[in-house]
């Protein structure tokens, strides 16, 4: 097609519509996946220990990204003189949520888990909306028979007790039962600080596991090239995102806050280094809380850096205009 | 299939999925719209004359519809001893939203009417979620090529103003306009109350061209069987509701809130009782603005309003069980 | 001029001007008050016992008392057949607020006064906008050289306490510091209700000072008239309505709910009557919070009333059309 | 003492102090429980179908009921000239939560019927603050060394599914599972009503159960005489409350509201009759979300009726003044 | 005058009183405007692509500004030891808003324009608050008869729109209608960033047009300096600022936030240099949507801004102590 | 007992439990304070010039702090592996609220005053939550028995007004108040920015009181080590914090916020460098206004802060592990 859809069709303004990620097309048949990007929602929150509401995650990202999405030329970027995602390149598709079973985590992960698996065989890129943090647990399982990641984190938390009254799989866990999994060979955890983000005996053990930990001062000590130098180069990346990774200024929707948080650039700007040295493979985002987002900048911040992450990915595999 | 939703399947719960209307499947190719019901979104406000946002409307009803999808069932009653809207007898799509074109109402209402025309060419009842009442104008006008129509109006306002400052289609002009047309017989206005609700001269015109005006305090004195007696016997009769009829303690996310209106179940046993008098061909709600919904009671309200009246049209219909 | 304001001049919607009570021309010169009706606010808090905030209230109402403007014409009530306040006959002004000294309460108070005596003697009728309800004990006190007043009282709460730790000028003791003042002849107080409204001592006190106390359910076996037949007639009435005296489904924007309270139209009706039995010579309306109120229903209601009380007020002098 | 707190001692006016039931004094050792009512916070909210939040149900209500705490003179109520709750005669106690498990239901539940088995071997009244519905399950399960109790229900959803894939202990399952235990010897549900609220097998199986199942119409046209003539005389009764029982308008803070319930008088009247009928003897109040209530008015709700409901059970045993 | 405000008069806290800008007086008839500065209303919001609700900016600003009005000795900053405004050198006048016709752009847009042209006739400074970005429009165009204008653009997206579906005088395309102009002779447009802010063919209008555009990015790399080193020396500026070009931290009440945006000393500093090279010779700040700025930041970045910015204004002509 | 809280006992998650400071233990017995360090909140905001609610600072403050309350091990910190407040070295109990007297300021002050007394004749450290900043003016008061103290202020504003229409008690009086005493010996006052911050007259006050008075861009400037610098080497510092010291984009919860403020480390690690300097033996924070905070981000900081400024004081007396 020669025009682009402000030209003819429909002007389809951010506001109008059904809410799905970046306007994309639905696709409820996960036996007939065909895309380069799939997204599913996974609207658990039952693994929160404070503040609940996640659940309402993956609603408030598809609305925000509304207005991130775009015509058929795709999102233009002045500053890199890139048009990212278009249309003719980059296929992308929103599958819908997970099935959740209230009461019930262990069944409530495996459905999340089932439909991973179903976008990685379909060979697209899984992108899930979270939830709480312990949806990790099902997505990273799902990589099992995949070749080995080592996972990218951006939390404010080290998330990586073992077990505490018999809890293994909420959202204090996630990065723990990972480092169980053999496909897992590692990690760079970004952004953990304060005294809440963990205890001695965790921070110990993610270090056995191979995890190379930075806080937020860390980060801005090493610089973007100083952080991108500890990860390994040309690996398989999994990114896991907590919003709770951002400062509270700009990601006040969200269970457990902790100021003195990432700000924009800091983030995206390493994620763009990232795909520069290896192949983003995964992605999870999560603890997006609308019910304390009342701007709605929490998931503006989520949908916003997901269609620029998204964009640097492609365009690192020439697919980009 | 003999097993209801619960037992195989997903258990779909409410906060799960995609918003659609009522979780009904989306249809928008227009031309293939093969149900019983077509909801569509008129996400237009710029017709408002004191607070907007209704153009969040569509959106914020699909969320709040959630709650009250249900399974293969259909919904019971148990008031009623019945169970509505049985997805054997009784299909319903979403068709998404009118385009919307900013700066200009004539086009965006005429995209509005056209998806009238479409739903109506269809053979399906036409749902549409405003949006501003002005949206009205297009919706009734789509009708012109139908049988005659009798319009029941439930609003706090007679938004009967022919013309101010040039201005005649906006929401305060929608019964005026419908009034100019020759295939709308009459009009019963329910639920017109206090100082601004209209004026003078407005108030004769409305009178002049075949209206019933009735207050909340008129229907209360008059009793359900009483309002009811002062509508046409077997018409077919347009709905168009204005969530401001409603008493702002449960509709307070609105533009133009007016303290004294109707309560829950006079509304609902007045419209269940239209359906035994004739048919309702056609529904437009109107006016639901979240930005001041903040518990979301309005948007409930509009759901659980729209579902129930469903319900009765079809029951009356015998599609029920 | 012939023609109304909305033929010429400017549409002046609701949401366009500053903001003045029913958007009515301001008068700062407290000297040169020439109007019937003089509004003045009232932004005290320091009186309150559980959340303040009605500092904001005289703002929040005149905000909402923008919806409630009207042209030249006046405001039509179709159920009455009625248009109040016609311009031509009843000139109403906004004077502003009263200067409030933070940390002093004796000398808000003070101001308060100063501003109410200056409305009564212009001859205006003074319309006070709170603060919370101890400024009704400067309003009342106003009065000293006017003819006697028999108070009618609209709350949840009795507001008879007559000392506690020394405080004996907060929002618990207004009416008992208007029982100590040789102009006030009596008390109607209604809506007073539950176990948080009073005390027995003070229940009694109250009785023995000449008042007539019904709760919300009182008020609705005797209905309107068996009401209005317990206030003396032909008295000149002052009218000090605190907004939590109606139901917090209405009303949730204030410091100190109590459910059970009034709804719309009983208090409309109650005040309409009374309009009709003497002369309102005095009202201020208190303890709207719009910190609390986030859809903007307390303070709609707040206006709606007003409006609708002042259009009474002057139609039983004869000043409608 | 014979003066009371406000003459001696400190104002403690209800913004001041922490946030315990009523102010009422803490007990943390639960075996050293004595007083004649205890509360219990019950911050589960995993068992919910839409919204969740109820978690942080306790903590608002503790903070509303600030609001309704009294010197120590008790709660004078002027309609029935009588003081309620003096602390002379009625002790009460808060005794905190039970422990929360996240991720397991089960232990969590367990924690719960723990901490009421406690209360009930104290010989105190239980009054449990909800959590959402499903804690009613260990609340009741505590009783089952007592003796038999009816139970009585209000309640905008049936809540008697058996189980929907695996799920028994969810917020639609609590009546359900009480009716399974044998100290339970049948059921008044009192408020349920529309679509959403039930289906026809779990409507069948509640009547077969024992139930008596009325909506709020059916309520409104027994009146309180004829509601209370439908309970089963000198029982004891255990009082299960869903928040959601009553009308969005007062109780918008809530997980899953529908239009329609319940006002503050109908419910309040029906319970003050109960107390004259037989002796409640467990409370569980559940369902409040805050994150929903932005003015408070349901957390005031369930604090100013449980406040009342109190100090009628123990006038009924004499325990006033 | 020996004596300032704080000792004789009115205390005059920011919460007493009407909300003008500034707590400035008012000028209603524009025929007689006598001042250096003029600040007039444009509550047009009908331009909006996604979230509308600007038309109640200019109140939001009003009564955000009330914070930072100052008494008669003007506006201190000690940093710079200058007292900015002085009531004695610098005459600021509020002059009510443009009247707006709802569903008409143009007219709107028509009435803007006249009020501006209304200050520049009286010689003051206009100070126009919006409104959505479309109000641009009429402002610039109402500099028709002046000598020309260079335009400082701050904001997230580049609005260099052409036309799309016929849409001209929406949000999108206020500096492509500017730069239509002849009176108008370049551009600098800073803050621009992100895929949503822009399409490449945009870009390259604007960049033909005479165009400067920076990113937050670049201005950062650049430094005060380097940014103010690319705007034309000593010419006559017109300041165009969209609240959205500072980060949505501390300006979430706007309808297309980006992140990654300017903070407040990075603008002001800017635009206190910008003082120094030229005269500003028109102001409007446009996109504050108060629906979205729950806790006020938003206002009060733009009443602070436009405070201190016309400070510099002044005191570059020598007009402040 | 050996092993920590996580493996016997109780979870004890964040959202379980009563709210008192970190849920530290309550002493409601001010004659039995035994602890290192004790909490009293101050909930008075009568001193307020513009918006009030930081009444309700110290309730909102103990909620927040829940998110973290940590087990027996203390408080782990990665980045400094420091085990900060462990329990067994380092005791705390929260004391409840000084008692407040609404309409008198006097009296209420006088109460503070007292706690604070009750807290430094045991030994402990006060840390009192305000209320607004007037409550320094009685913490610093009850100092005139200790050995001099040096104050350093964290504040957008200089609050240094002598007398204002009589006024010398509110927010904008205290450290005027607090040069007034003998045992105050000069003042490091870090934050000071805007015009509304403070005039000519008290600026120069201050300096002459022996004020160092600093910008958050002189600050910054300085770095970290030179504002240390200006501050006296081994004083005993009083802490005095209003939260709009901090920028609004984490603190938009107080009455009167000014952008441009300090971000949280810039503060956390002048406050960490203090404590090496000499000793904290007093602190206060004030101002935090949750009804403006409808993500909790303002209180979460004050919690954050505070939490973290604790263990540092007493890892500088070797009180860690």
């Amino acid at each position: 097609m020669s025009k682009h859809g402000y030209e003819s069709g429909r002007l389809n303004l951010p506001f109008v519509g059904h809410c799905t990620f970046g306007k994309q097309p639905v696709c409820l048949d996960w036996d007939a996946i065909d895309a380069d990007i799939a997204v599913l929602g996974a609207p658990f929150d039952m693994g929160t220990q404070y503040r609940a509401g996640a659940r309402f995650g993956p609603r408030s990202i598809r609305e925000a990204s509304t207005l991130f999405s775009f015509g058929h030329d795709g999102a233009y970027d002045f500053e890199d003189d890139v048009t990212y995602l278009p249309v003719d390149k980059v296929r992308m598709v929103d599958i819908g949520d997970a099935d959740i079973i209230h009461t019930d985590t262990i069944r409530s992960h495996d459905n999340i888990e089932y439909g991973v698996r179903k976008i990685l065989k379909a060979g697209a890129l899984p992108v899930v909306l979270g939830g709480d943090h312990s949806v990790h647990i099902p997505c990273i399982r799902a990589f099992d028979d995949q070749d080995p990641v080592h996972i990218v984190h951006i939390d404010a938390h080290l998330d990586f007790v073992d077990e505490r009254h018999g809890v293994r799989y909420g959202h204090g866990n996630p990065l723990r039962r990972a480092s169980e999994l053999n496909h897992v060979t590692g990690f760079t955890q970004l952004g953990i600080r304060n005294v809440s983000s963990s205890n001695r005996q965790d921070y110990d053990a993610a270090r056995k596991a191979g995890s190379t930990i930075l806080s937020v001062r860390h980060c801005r000590e090493l610089g973007r090239d100083g952080v991108l130098a500890k990860v390994p180069d040309g690996a398989r990346y999994y990114l896991t995102i907590d919003i709770d990774g951002f400062d509270p200024s700009i990601a006040p929707g969200t269970g457990t806050p902790s100021h003195g948080g990432f700000l924009y650039y800091e983030v995206l700007e390493i994620l763009q280094g990232l795909t520069g040295k290896g192949r983003i493979v995964g992605i999870d985002l999560v603890e997006v809380a609308p019910d304390y987002d009342h701007s709605g900048s929490t998931a503006f911040l989520a949908a916003q850096l997901l269609m620029n992450v998204l964009g640097f990915i492609f365009h690192a595999q020439g697919k980009s205009s």
